[in-house]
């Protein structure tokens, strides 16, 4: 096969959250999802509402591709901004499909899923970037923006792996 | 949010198959991808070798997007034609992923493992479409090209389920 | 730690089928379940109705251990038989969840649920033993009698991983 | 079937920790493990070493059943103190299998993984209880001894639950 026409798979950035929440983290979750558009990643999220919709809406505003591994057996729980849907059927097991097919991820508000999520992508050796204000976990990253999250996320795909191994 | 600038998902073909395989599986797989891109529907495979990445290389060719729900942990066990790795770790459970997240499945050769994904998509209630020769399973449809097979499987999207429900 | 105290693990024998079945199927499922009883092993299954419930029954008859992988979130759609829940909120990709903790499968009837699970359990290189009638299926084994089911199962453990690697 | 002969399904409490641990973490696996087996429930772990191996150990000195739920593909990899194995092949989702399987969670040290379970169990309501010292996450409650968070994680049962519906 011609693999002279192959172009480099594109980063794959998560962000994370509350599948309900206040219209302050769905705007820094549209924001983060605009700058993960920007930057050609691909947003990775689980599918739903809230900061998981917001941050696919932002990414659609700027041209960018939508994947939500979603939690249920219906395509339709999607929300509207997801071009590509994996329905897992899986539940909350799904939380460790998100870490394990992100390559770094962004937590924006959120709480036990969320916490989950950041623990799973820290025990993967993830880059994880907390939005301020979020869970405290060390190891975790944290930003006080969404330029500044997106661009700390980008900056450490491969590091976090590095020191490990 | 503007929903009205929406548009509506495409549609997720599975195309599953050996993960190593002859030229003939080969270039029948890479034919389904091509039909698979032409229609404008999302390829989703296995991500790995054979049937699969013969899929998605198809699929390429004709301006598609793909998607590779991987067995294991790592990204760069994809094929190099995968544009969107869910890496589930989760080995052969993976399997119920693929047949949930296709609307419709097409069987390429393929052993015990396609069978196994041929099965639960017929459980949920899936369009399955094998492609001579292949297993033979009560409730699959069988075609005899690659053409045959991706207009059949894109027709049969929604009727199935609605023959149970 | 006092290793010496060890009695080595239980094999572990599941057995598939459907999970509304007639009284015929249930009653070879019970007897295949105090058969799994009598020879010590634990009785693997997925915890529902059915061949699942009539075989978990067969176990407790004959004092055996119960074992049930379900499917849903909640531990009271278990069978009155099982004694151990795993609660995967998997849904069907628990089916390989099954495959994968048998020793050896036993097919009892059943349907595409079924016909998955005998398809991994042959991908992952286990004894599969289908009680007639039923699917028919290369590699799987054949047997008329429940007592004939079980011994050929735990006679075949180990055997077919030997012939692979 | 008699109905009448079942015996109520015992609980089944999940203890987990760190796969590697010191003396200290060891001892008080032990006896939280004793303690597990002493009210008659089962000891759900992650079958692994560690805080896993030693709380296995400990139930099985006084007589208990301990089911190990295994993130790899071999059940050779369970612990000599695993009574019955489940063979998840999942990797990391495997750790919402062990909060969903449980009826209550113990923590006893532990990193991210331990995290991601207690974060699992909080998301689906279950009581947790944080050995001290641990993880100190709101939600989550604390035990000065293995006695006192067997028997706060058993008299919870329930109620957690009844507090969010």
């Amino acid at each position: 096969m011609r693999a002279s026409m192959k172009i480099p798979a594109r980063k794959q950035i998560g962000v994370i959250g509350a599948g309900v929440c206040g219209s302050e983290a769905r705007a820094l979750a549209e924001a983060v999802g605009r700058e993960v558009a920007k930057i050609g990643a691909v947003l990775l999220c689980g599918g739903l509402g809230g900061v998981m919709e917001a941050a696919a809406y932002g990414a659609k505003q700027d041209g960018g591709i939508t994947l939500g591994i979603l939690p249920g057996t219906l395509r339709e729980e999607a929300n509207l901004w997801i071009d590509i849907a994996v329905v897992s059927g899986m539940g909350h097991a799904r939380n460790a499909l998100i870490a394990q097919s992100s390559d770094a991820l962004i937590a924006v508000n959120g709480e036990y899923g969320t916490l989950s999520e950041i623990a799973l992508g820290l025990k993967m050796a993830k880059p994880v970037v907390v939005l301020e204000p979020g869970w405290k976990i060390e190891g975790a990253h944290r930003a006080k923006s969404p330029e500044e999250a997106v661009e700390l996320a980008f900056s450490l795909i491969g590091e976090e792996r590095n020191k490990i191994t």
